[in-house]
């Protein structure tokens, strides 16, 4: 079935959005990866379907899959993209619950909503302190929709650690694997390992998650730019618990499937 | 600027097609460079650009442009996927020379031509024996309109012996390096390490440039079936020199830039 779609990218984390607000394009897991491959198929870090909300006050139902055709709770780089397609300033309903968004010229904000800091909320295998995880003592987890966990220290370290650490028994979802050193009080770099996808230039999701943790353990302010391998990206963990997220969104092409 | 292009594959060795016969769409490294980046562009292993021919017989201008922005000889996938993309079986004007075409239901055949026997058809930095390069003993070059070595042995070793072969100084003009593991006198398996571009899925010059060799060195017969971690091709050095390379060509997507 022929398909149209509109390729976008957040600082290199790049997504197939497809609209499906008005059709029902059938998707499904073999579809999926088929559609994700980079060489078979389009190629995109994420697949990004809308469709028409069922929650009150949401603009747009958005839901997140990952090239191996799994579902993914959050990703803050491709909800700034979806803004971006939709136009305007739309509240975004997610697995994550509703996110409201902003804009600022180029520049989108989207409020990533509450991170969950309980044990349960990442979720963890077993009751323990989130703020050090026991796998490792430099290790910290929150949830930002969906599992995160923060690794400080040398961000050279992603390739060797990400792949295990994903799959670790203590993440019984598995989980992103985020990479941070600290450079100043309100910078930092940070690399992060995507559950289902491997290393990418940027996770937005990861970034949030990042400076809430960073934050929780005093290492940084409550606004933070983290620079990743594909740019950067102003985070802040407002008093009242919101994490705003705030980066660019650039749409590269429109296509059809044959 | 806005520009037109399909996307297609040829055993997952994947191209952008832009059609300029009627239209300039004035692409320079840098824009080629850009189109060709799988996470800020479109992405593919090569950008190819059809004009108007300027040779007598030939229906179509073809040129085969590298991710970094050099102009590549000949693209055997890629001359299949042009085929294709035209319709027919249309002449190809390359810098490679004149292409004949043909059609076998969905398999297309390309006659690319006559290898390049001579080390100054390669071209080798100085005269010697193109069947047993001094490098290696295992090692056999020749010309398929871009310069080609193929190492008989374990196909493994792509990975770490590429990139320091593809630069060799024996290469004034760089080379794209085969590893071909004989599997019976009508088969081979074959990974390509590009000039370039690093290991890509098929090669289908490689393909041809390995066959020719291992007929050379009485590895093989004159028609063998070659398969790559992309899928199979069929490659016949005729008798009369002329070398004919037949497989698949799929059309995945048509696009434009915003």
């Amino acid at each position: 079935m022929s398909l149209s779609f509109t390729k976008m990218h957040g600082l290199g984390n790049d997504f197939v959005v497809i609209d499906a607000r008005d059709t029902d394009p059938a998707l499904n897991a073999e579809t999926i990866r088929g559609l994700c491959d980079r060489r078979f198929g389009i190629g995109c870090d994420q697949l990004v379907l809308l469709s028409a909300p069922t929650l009150e006050g949401a603009d747009v139902r958005v839901r997140f899959f990952n090239p191996d055709g799994s579902e993914a709770g959050a990703c803050g780089n491709a909800s700034r993209c979806v803004v971006a397609f939709v136009g305007g300033t739309p509240t975004l309903q997610t697995a994550a619950g509703l996110l409201p968004t902003a804009r600022n010229d180029a520049l989108v904000t989207v409020d990533m909503g509450l991170p969950g800091l309980g044990w349960q909320d990442v979720p963890l295998a077993r009751p323990c302190d989130t703020l050090t995880l026991p796998m490792h003592e430099d290790a910290a987890a929150c949830s930002m929709g969906n599992p995160h966990a923060t690794l400080f220290g040398d961000a050279a370290r992603a390739e060797t650690l990400g792949p295990d650490l994903e799959c670790d028994p203590l993440f019984p979802e598995r989980a992103n694997i985020g990479f941070a050193q600290i450079l100043s009080p309100t910078h930092m770099r940070l690399r992060v390992w995507e559950r289902g996808a491997g290393l990418t230039l940027a996770c937005g999701s990861g970034a949030c998650a990042a400076v809430v943790n960073a934050v929780r353990r005093s290492l940084t302010e409550r606004t933070c730019t983290v620079t990743m391998d594909g740019g950067d990206l102003q985070i802040t963990w407002r008093q009242d618990g919101h994490v705003l997220m705030t980066g660019p969104a650039v749409t590269v092409f429109h296509g059809t499937t044959t």
